[in-house]
């Protein structure tokens, strides 16, 4: 019953079956190795284009060197106050850029409106010397509240951003819970909506450390070799990347992952409605259910030996946000987690 | 007969068993896993000391985070012109300090002398707003062209440091080579010697991608978490790293792992010893060849499916320097290299 | 009729007396001058402390090469959102300290009030890696709405600040108006009440360009010489710095000029809240007058000949911000300021 | 007898009432005022291009700013080892690049040859992303040897350097003085020779602190405001480097004063040559004399109030190094230097 994260999970035993596989012979260091050519081609074809990829160990490294790609120092980096690049990455985007401002656009659920957005564009005229310019608009797909843009929603901020003479970036760290919840094509979810550079993120959803960046335009993608290899993230032995993207890849592994987790947060979130005294405060989407849980409920899940986050209750509106007696939490489940892990909770829960 | 790099090879089985063993269950993200601990504790049985460690994915992001640690961006890192942060980092030491400036030091096999580093000193007073100030000696150990520092000889280097006020870094990318060639103990290689951080590569050694950055004095790693983690080179699934690193010391796998790879060079070097027209221009320590070779030697061996670097000859002595008809090669062995390879490369030597 | 900055005025021709003084015979360079010496020894005597001082040619160089100092790059920087450093200086602080983050503590007149100090400083709890580390607190004083801190306010502060762990900075852009305000000595209202770092600007106040940054702990001044220098900043005829402020502060011409243009504030202020359909939405405190006034009665003022800035209108409550049918306006007097151009200004308004 | 540096002297008198002249009335502040219109205006003319120009107050802030233009952190800048930019500037080209590494041209005289060029360009292949590649060479006119590239010189490298791939810069610290001694037109040793950027130099040609960036394509001036303003170099009262570069440019203050400065270095080292046992070790070109001294006369030169500093001798071929019982030192002479000083410098020498 640990719901902390899917980060905590190991790798899905096809991953390691790749990485055993892979483990023979001689390869080329650097990224010029055949595991990391088949994966380059994997992703284009599911992604339908001739993208440009890359691949790194981390999330924060995939999103700073992405947005670091397009912002320069004096650039303004636009998206949701709860956007990972913004509460969770230590400052690397601005570290990346040099410099640059992140300015946050409003919006419900973790999710930036365009009223927001024009709002906060509105603060960084282009022109003056004395304010950031607007560079990127950053949007997470799903979002660090567990919820999705519609592919609508993507094209109309894309196009504001576009008009505003900025890129976009997306932050897929759960892009496979968010494909696998709108039952969408990875194109239409990205670049035919607009998307310029898309950071995937194979860790969280099945592998052992894989992410990568994706320039739709290859023309965007100019020198980020040097980019990537002075920040120290071409690992040597490339063909780790290749074999663990090239399997998540292969018959639709990362969307059976995807659809497993985010059926367990669907059975978990079902399960709490009916549980008297808890609220869950936006509707569940992806991967990620937050409640409000009467404290003695808390107390009796961890005392038979559930875990998961006490999150951050600030900017709530009241409606969603926990009173006296109450905890606000974060669980989240994974391509790991078992009916059996959800059915105990349940249990628990209803035996209070 | 693929000599190209360490880096073309797989990973040792003992390294992707460890990672199959380490694939169950839930452990917390970012490093605060059981795996990272135990490497952590067997890295300070090994060195003999309560070091501090961190794991990174790349010997380029280690050695530049461990330099950044201890260089401001107006400090100089001292180090051999051949040193692989001079050559073959793409100015990284240089961008996460922030600007800084690598200052070449003289001697001779990629060996920096006491003289040389007197000289370069000389240049560099302390003191005036004009010149960047002393912050770091860079040594690498074995060096990039496979030779070694005696002990005396780190310490002698390392006591001038100090003196001059800088820290003392050691390149460890082929370290286990440099401990199974000297058949010291690490702790006298390093912190005995004066040695004040240490990145120790085992992705050469036998790893997937795994390198530890290693402060012996823990408090120069202060506040090191956050510039790695901003840096991108906090991996959520810290269990990997851990399960690498502890694989790789158990029953001193690393040190079997380097003297086989030291003794396929020995046989290599002893064999082109014997051609005629062969010559072997600076003595052969540890895991790597360099060659001068009869052009129609190296056709030969080429046609026959032989595999090595041409390697550039600026700054050579006249008799370490190949002629017309000449060309100078580096081969490098590995783990993986095995006899049955040497002695078909040799076959083709004595055939011509 | 400029009222547009006090930026817009010339030098005082005190000044201008003392660089024509100083045009004479050489002068060591890079600030190892006689007049860099007596101005340091000047601003000694008149914060009566034995401080470290280097002058700089702009106020953003002296603010973000004061940042950096005490701010690594996963540090925050808390400040009101009005701040100077970060509306104004184009994300240079975040520049020179390679990263960082600026975070906003609100309060009514673009002052920080404690609540919300403490509230900024929740969301950055001291440790996990994941989160900027609170670095430095930023007061304006005067602040960006010509407000000022009571003593007893900056104390306050700066005893949060460093229960935080943090250092203090103050933005004295219009440091001499403050004081002149305030009527207190620059001791107390500095490093007496916890400030940590001064950056006192003299260019708005009557200089050409010439502004100290100023560590009254001399051992938080250490190495500041070559962050200077690294930053372009250091001035080879420092000579010209010295005379300024030595001139400046000589027979506290600081303080008259800065009490003509507080006055001068004064009278503008008392004028405009005579005329009807003007509203003065927060006490007029040093040398800026904001003001919301009538369309008609600004197209007037425009007409004849008076110039000055509309000024943004977010966060403002509704009390006082403009409605429709109003503009609301920045209106700014200098040393340079005669009372006949005030007179002038108020004849319109009543004309109209 | 003050012969340490051009820096040492103050400014002309042309300058200082030039500053007077333009202390009257409020002028819009950050560069937008009619004294820096008139100043781009005049060096549009001078150099007869439609230059873009940007004013800051140091050399180092102009050369660092000039090469970040051009240099991405992965760049490599080519010089003469003795180039400011590399000797004295504290790494801020480095630190300005965000990384970036120095590559020394070798050469006689502070000179930079074809065939070093060539050499060093062969260490940095374009394409691997394990070296810094090639973006920006730097020539110093005159050179920190007081030496002058010809016209046909610059060309040549130029020519190398695009071909290269690389954009030409030119630090014009000493200008004027190399223009009087050529005898060309400013543009035909800037840009009609393959110059880029020109950071042309005022203070030490008798501003007190005024330098000019110059970019004669507009194109690659794109976005330098918001770098300029970042780094804290947009003095706000932008009329006073407007007003000293309208005065220096004006009918010809900028030679006349070169050309006094180059004379008295003539007379110095014509004097010096009939001097017994006095040796110069290369041609005096422009206002620099370097000379080999006996001891001895050094030191009843000092005795007698004469100043100049000893200058490093590293790298010196044995003709141009000093032997037991000598030193070698520099002098500078500037628009300040009299005759007198000369006669007075000369007659102690002839005294011994």
């Amino acid at each position: 019953m640990n719901f902390t994260s899917d980060n905590s999970a190991p790798a899905s035993p096809e991953i390691l079956d790749a990485l055993i596989a892979a483990n023979k012979g001689p390869q080329a260091a650097y990224g010029e190795d055949d595991y990391t050519r088949a994966a380059t081609a994997a992703l284009r074809a599911v992604f339908e284009t001739n993208c440009e990829v890359a691949f790194v160990a981390t999330g924060t490294a995939a999103n700073s060197l992405a947005l670091a790609q397009v912002t320069p120092s004096w650039g303004g980096i636009f998206c949701h106050p709860q956007a990972h690049i913004n509460t969770n990455e230590c400052a690397a985007p601005e570290a990346f850029c040099h410099g640059a401002k992140i300015i946050t656009v409003p919006g419900d659920f973790a999710k930036m409106t365009g009223d927001g957005l024009t709002a906060s564009l509105a603060r960084y005229p282009r022109g003056p010397i004395h304010t950031v310019q607007p560079a990127a608009m950053s949007l997470s797909q799903a979002t660090e509240s567990g919820t999705i843009y519609s592919v609508d929603e993507i094209a109309t901020l894309a196009d504001m951003a576009h008009a505003a003479g900025m890129k976009v970036h997306m932050d897929g760290a759960r892009f496979a819970n968010a494909i696998a919840a709108l039952n969408v094509s990875p194109a239409e979810m990205t670049w035919r909506a607009g998307v310029d550079v898309l950071c995937l993120g194979a860790t969280k959803g099945g592998a052992l450390a894989c992410e990568a960046v994706i320039f739709f335009d290859p023309a965007l993608a100019r020198d980020f070799g040097f980019r990537r290899k002075q920040s120290g993230h071409v690992v040597s032995k490339g063909r780790w990347f290749g074999a663990q993207m090239t399997a998540w890849l292969q018959d639709e592994l990362w969307l059976r992952l995807a659809r497993h987790a985010n059926a367990q947060s669907r059975l978990l979130a079902d399960g709490l409605a009916g549980i008297p005294g808890v609220r869950i405060p936006w509707p569940v989407q992806t991967n990620e259910v937050f409640a409000i849980l009467p404290q003695k409920l808390d107390a009796a899940l961890r005392a038979a030996g559930a875990s998961y986050y006490f999150w951050p209750t600030q900017g709530l509106v009241p409606a969603q946000a926990p009173v006296n007696g109450e905890v606000f939490v974060r669980m989240i489940t994974s391509f790991a987690t078992t009916e059996a892990e959800i059915a105990q909770f349940l249990q628990v829960c209803r035996a209070i």
